[in-house]
């Protein structure tokens, strides 16, 4: 009951047309009893960052056994590679163009393949379209419990790009926007925060490395600077201010976030992707 | 085979982010047999009468053992209580904050329980996203068979808002507009309305009381006044109007409806939640 | 467990309503085990043509036991009547309104019957929402095994509309403009065209006869003529062209498509469904 085959889905292709259902018949002609979850389908066209960041905020929720299937894939029909990326938290299979630079960042990986064995393809494959005929067949077969060795040969160097910037001075961490969301809260690089008391500790979110540098800050006393405001104290949670003032506090991916209690902090401040950001300590 | 756990959901996160997602991972960690159906994630920000709104379309149609997963939660972080309640027609998790208003006026509500136990929390609970760490376990846990009451102590004042005005006098029946949805039909208060040959019976909609008044009218001779417009009659449905002409008629949930063929009402006549309604009998 | 019951949905209900939860529920209410899959939601309000379309785009790729569900409606409460049919690749259910022409003009069509039985409808019809008291009963019934010739006697003359435009002469092949995806790729009516070393065959699509006249051109020396735009060459990737040109390649279905590397070429060339697009030989 633990292993029933758990397939996520992550693209740019939107909802109306009918490509993200295209490739759910395909995974269901291979594996009948797959479940399926939708992580988003609303990535912006060839938007390869937002996709990294989007999975980077759901994979660590999903069961051991998932496959996570991401199709955001600007260079189709190009030489960019497919590959499957196996690591003890999930499987994921994807285009070779960073869409898992996180994951790489994060996570222990046992194996990456490229998907060449076609008969983990469709029997035709289109040059337009390899979520249908090649990533969703491969992710399905994944599921259902083909080795991620079978699919290909090994890749020794999977397509990354930097993780976001992070600086840790003394007196100030400098970090960027990575994302505004649906409700317009605006995350940050800064992360991963862990509340200690009072006192918040980071421990940089891209890294396995577990002695990577770390920092120690008093909420109360913190400043975020951003877009020209200076912000005081970082908060626990929106309920803090009042409807319509503006906030840094620590997001539900430990990462520091600006949001508006009700509001749009990126519709607000003007925010965007790669923008700088500083916490002063004090 | 009956008993397949099945939860719903229903919020404000919209799709782009992967918080929607992010929940279900959750939830199939908990219960990997689960089936999962989305009633919306398109509320508008915060808007909790909408969601309570749209909850109240659709969980009558949903087979007695599912769980409904409601989160519009404005108050995350705040003193409001995560709630769950049971009744015969289905269990309901949800922030106790009003979005289970009508649920609670047309329902024999067996239980009302506040989420307090951590056994059925995620193990790290973040101040600014409950519906992954708080809400999602706790209805995969309801769904797998967990009682209500073992998920915390009672409450016994759950937070409900005044249902929908409904006024019946001799004459005139006085409703308000509750939504406009995805075509621009706009749906009002005066509910439930029940044909009987030309007649219309008037049954109000947010009530259990049996012996609550009720009213009585004739389709033809009736006249519905809304934002300065008059309609002639309550029809059965669009097909009765030419393309392009504006209606009154009774909808799907059985509510008055004011529509337009194959157009938009709630942009014609520029209607919105509130505005007042007046069905007159002749 | 190749069997599993599997419906798709594609309707214009959106996903904002709850409207597509509650056909669900009664779905699940009937089949329990069924597996749910959407395709769109989001044809444009009654656009019975694009639903149509997307339609033929994906059901080729599920299992032949899938029941597709389609409810695009400007008929509902009129004497349109709803129907199923059955053919070797899967069973449709949809109003009679000419949303399964093109599954008509390519399937072997087994039976189409009238969805007139009361015992596979629910139990109260409403005269505005046949999506959820008509149309989903009837496929869930037909997932969990009942006969299409069980739900209601024989159609003879089911609603089909032309098939889209495709003249072939010596020297040129005329279709039409069909869709605009999610990206602005413009799909045409030119298909299915079907690479043969250099050369390209074009094999009518919405046509079963295989008989049916077809047409062979060198795709280096072809021209696509469009919006008073004349675009070089056939070719078989975006990856062909640089960021921001424009060029013409055989999209995922095998029809001619216009599209703009990485940007919209509905938006830059205007195009719109109906638009004449001539590809000449030479």
């Amino acid at each position: 009951m633990n292993n029933l085959p758990l397939i996520t889905a992550l693209t740019d292709f939107g909802t109306a047309d009918g490509y993200v259902g295209t490739m759910k018949g395909v995974i269901l002609g291979i594996v009948p009893g797959a479940r399926l979850v939708d992580i988003s389908h609303q990535i912006a066209p060839q938007n390869v960052r937002q996709a990294a960041y989007v999975l980077y905020t759901a994979y660590p929720f999903f069961p051991p056994h998932t496959v996570h299937l991401i199709v955001v894939d600007p260079g189709v029909g190009s030489a960019r590679r497919p590959i499957a990326l196996r690591t003890p938290v999930g499987a994921f299979v994807a285009p070779d163009n960073g869409v898992l630079s996180y994951v790489i960042a994060r996570e222990q990986v046992e194996a990456v393949v490229e998907l060449s064995d076609p008969r983990y393809r469709l029997s035709q494959v289109s040059h337009t379209f390899h979520g249908r005929d090649v990533f969703a067949p491969a992710a399905a077969h994944v599921a259902a419990g083909v080795p991620i060795a079978a699919l290909g040969p090994p890749v020794e160097d999977p397509v990354t790009f930097p993780v976001p910037r992070l600086g840790i001075a003394p007196d100030a961490i400098t970090g960027e926007v990575l994302h505004a969301d649906h409700f317009g809260n605006v995350i940050t690089s800064i992360g991963q925060l862990v509340w200690s008391g009072d006192d918040l500790l980071l421990e940089p979110a891209f890294e396995k490395d577990e002695r990577a540098q770390s920092a120690r800050l008093t909420s109360d006393a913190a400043r975020v600077i951003v877009a020209g405001h200076e912000l005081r104290g970082v908060h626990r949670t929106y309920a803090q201010k009042a409807r319509g003032e503006t906030l840094a506090l620590v997001g539900s991916e430990g990462h520091l976030e600006i949001a508006v209690r009700e509001g749009s902090a990126a519709q607000r401040l003007g925010l965007r992707p790669g923008d700088e950001v500083i916490l002063r300590k004090g």
